[in-house]
């Protein structure tokens, strides 16, 4: 019998009625003859509910402490359900992380998982017992609890999908899957049958109602197929896997787009070491965003103009903190706000040539102008007038053949 | 340095704010020098949430897993005591029944503690720090969390004073103490300073809200003394101590009264072995709490007449059980609703003769008719009319000096 690892988010578990429709699901894959392991986080709003408590009792909280507080949610969310699949005649019960255990590394709160002992499990599963094992949560080598971050209990279930050696690993949530653009953005959006990994990180502003990045870099590294689709409607999701796994003919697999954006150019920057790291370290202490950050060669060998987009409500701050900061030489400074960044993601463009040239003819045929261009190697980013960003949206969606 | 055990209960944690005071009294022993161990029960309100969540899915929710559900609140008061006395500089940290362990036994919902494992929190103490240690829980030997009943956390808290050998143990709640009789009957009722084991016990309606009976037990069998006090009012509160400590020139302790029972005799019982069990086993079938049972002997040798009291609620159900069951011989069936139970409590009556006489005089001088009369060695208790309980209560309290 083959291994499945089933993962429950806060929202799947977030009421009474929600853990017995996760106890479905769950026996749906016993039945299937499948050894079932559970995961699952806390129920919505307890963990941020005892981060709030914890707040009160002091703005400096005990980070061990504060471990054993939120993990305390997971608890609560894996004896319900495995409470429940008693109640329907199954053999289960709940996992703490230290009774399997579950060891991590690293600081509290942001702990790392690096081993799982089988052996408890792997009986209990041979006995044709369904393991409802609490995520985010692992401990330390002074048998203290840990947690792996906030969104961790997927980093659990892809950690333990690898020592299982499962067959499959299912995240269930409350979104149908990852879709080619934002729906809300775009009506015509799909739903992606699979995706790579590295298209999933490159597309965060899709794939992070979905999945943590973190979380799929882990499923990457240890090469861990999952399947990310909703508790609520019984429908496929969304497969991420490996590059070699997609027979795909499609060239582009999503499109992304911000929307506030601001786009900020230094023009006739000294073009020598340690320049962009002037810049960029006093913008990064005070906790503003960068996102895109273009520079190109210096024509001249001496100076370089370098451009960066921020998120618009940050502008005055950066204009502020640029202005002050007297160790950054440049010629002149140029803001603008009402930019979007328009992404084209896909590994299919690796391998086939225009992808680039089609993008921009696209925008050129709708007077669309392109005012900085990025590319990595499957992902192709431009910024245009905010004004321009659904024409441009719509039309790239139409032109790699995501409305199909 | 001496150990001292402070057991907070659920009203005590009940908020962000009373435990911040929760940590202020900690601090106080801590500052005298003494070592400080810590027992918390769950925030009030929170045991209660969880166990109606468990009933919500299923009526017959498995036992481990309650376990494992209800002591996450315990998790959670710890880690918010030790978080709030790190932030007030003290060294401290959260203790989980599995990280000592505290070892338990019997079964799940009901466990007792057996052992506790002296080692880590010795070792923690003589660093300076303040353990807060989960009440309530404890694990058994398959590495399961167990709990030992509600109301348990005074178990823990006893259990810790007896392994740690600690001079004081005391219980924070939110009464003040144990009353010479309730306040809420009788204005002058006083706050006792010093009580026995026993008399705690006998005087349940009393000492209930105050501790369970079975961690009272517990106190006696392992000659610990408690004090019970609130974690609001800085008061001295109620010691409960073996009889040998207490000097008292009080014979009566206290007196406790019910209002509102119900009598029930049976007339010409045949005076056979089994008589009393065939009553009572179908009362008991039924959740009928029986309260006082009287006998008297048979006066030929073959009939006797048997009396008992119920709560008032429960007279027509008792009555239809009786009158049912055929297999219980008597002549006639009396019943009288609106009685009430008056007792006086106290070691002293031991070694002081005339206490039945003066309890039966002063009712007398009030012209106040005793039906029913039982007493063991430390408590006499009459069954009167219900219209004359209060003057009763009144006059016993003043007759034996209780309001001074």
């Amino acid at each position: 019998m083959e291994i499945v690892v089933l993962k429950f988010g806060g929202t799947s578990v977030g009421t009474i009625e929600k853990i017995k429709k996760v106890a479905e699901i769950i026996s749906i894959y016993r039945k299937k003859k499948y050894k079932v392991i559970v995961v699952s986080s806390a129920m919505s709003g307890v963990t941020n509910e005892l981060v709030k408590k914890s707040r009160q009792i002091s703005e400096n909280f005990s980070e061990a402490e504060y471990d054993s507080l939120v993990s305390s949610g997971e608890q609560v969310s894996c004896s319900l359900i495995a409470g429940r699949l008693i109640h329907k005649g199954f053999k289960s019960r709940s996992w703490l992380a230290w009774q399997i255990p579950i060891l991590t590394k690293g600081i509290h709160k942001n702990s790392r998982i690096y081993q799982i002992n089988k052996k408890k499990i792997i009986q209990y599963l041979n006995q044709g017992g369904i393991p409802v094992i609490t995520g985010f949560q692992g401990i330390n080598e002074k048998d203290r609890l840990t947690t792996i971050g906030r969104g961790g209990s997927d980093a659990s279930a892809i950690m333990l999908a690898k020592f299982f050696n499962a067959k499959r690993c299912i995240i269930y949530t409350d979104v149908e899957g990852v879709y080619t653009t934002d729906p809300n953005k775009l009506k015509k959006a799909k739903k992606i049958k699979v995706i790579s990994y590295e298209e999933m990180l490159e597309m965060a502003s899709l794939g992070a109602k979905v999945m943590q990045p973190v979380s799929i870099q882990d499923a990457r590294l240890n090469r861990i197929d999952i399947e990310v689709k909703s508790s609520f409607i019984n429908k496929p999701g969304t497969t991420i896997t490996k590059r070699s796994n997609i027979i795909n003919n499609k060239i582009i697999t999503g499109i992304s787009s911000t929307h506030n954006d601001a786009k900020v150019t230094l023009v006739g920057v000294k073009d020598k070491p340690g320049v962009a790291a002037t810049i960029f370290k006093p913008l990064s202490k005070n906790l503003i965003n960068v996102d895109m950050v273009v520079q190109n060669i210096s024509p001249n060998g001496k100076e370089t103009d370098l451009t960066f987009t921020i998120k618009s409500e940050d502008l005055s701050k950066t204009q502020k903190i640029l202005k002050e900061n007297t160790s950054i030489n440049y010629r002149k400074l140029l803001f603008e706000k009402g930019v979007s960044k328009i992404s084209i993601i896909g590994v299919g463009m690796i391998t086939t040539p225009g992808v680039t040239y089609r993008m921009f003819q696209t925008l050129a045929n709708k007077k669309i102008n392109i005012q900085v261009i990025s590319t990595s190697e499957i992902k192709i980013s431009v910024l245009i007038n905010k004004k321009n960003s659904k024409e441009a949206l719509a039309a790239l969606h139409k032109e790699f053949k995501l409305d199909k």
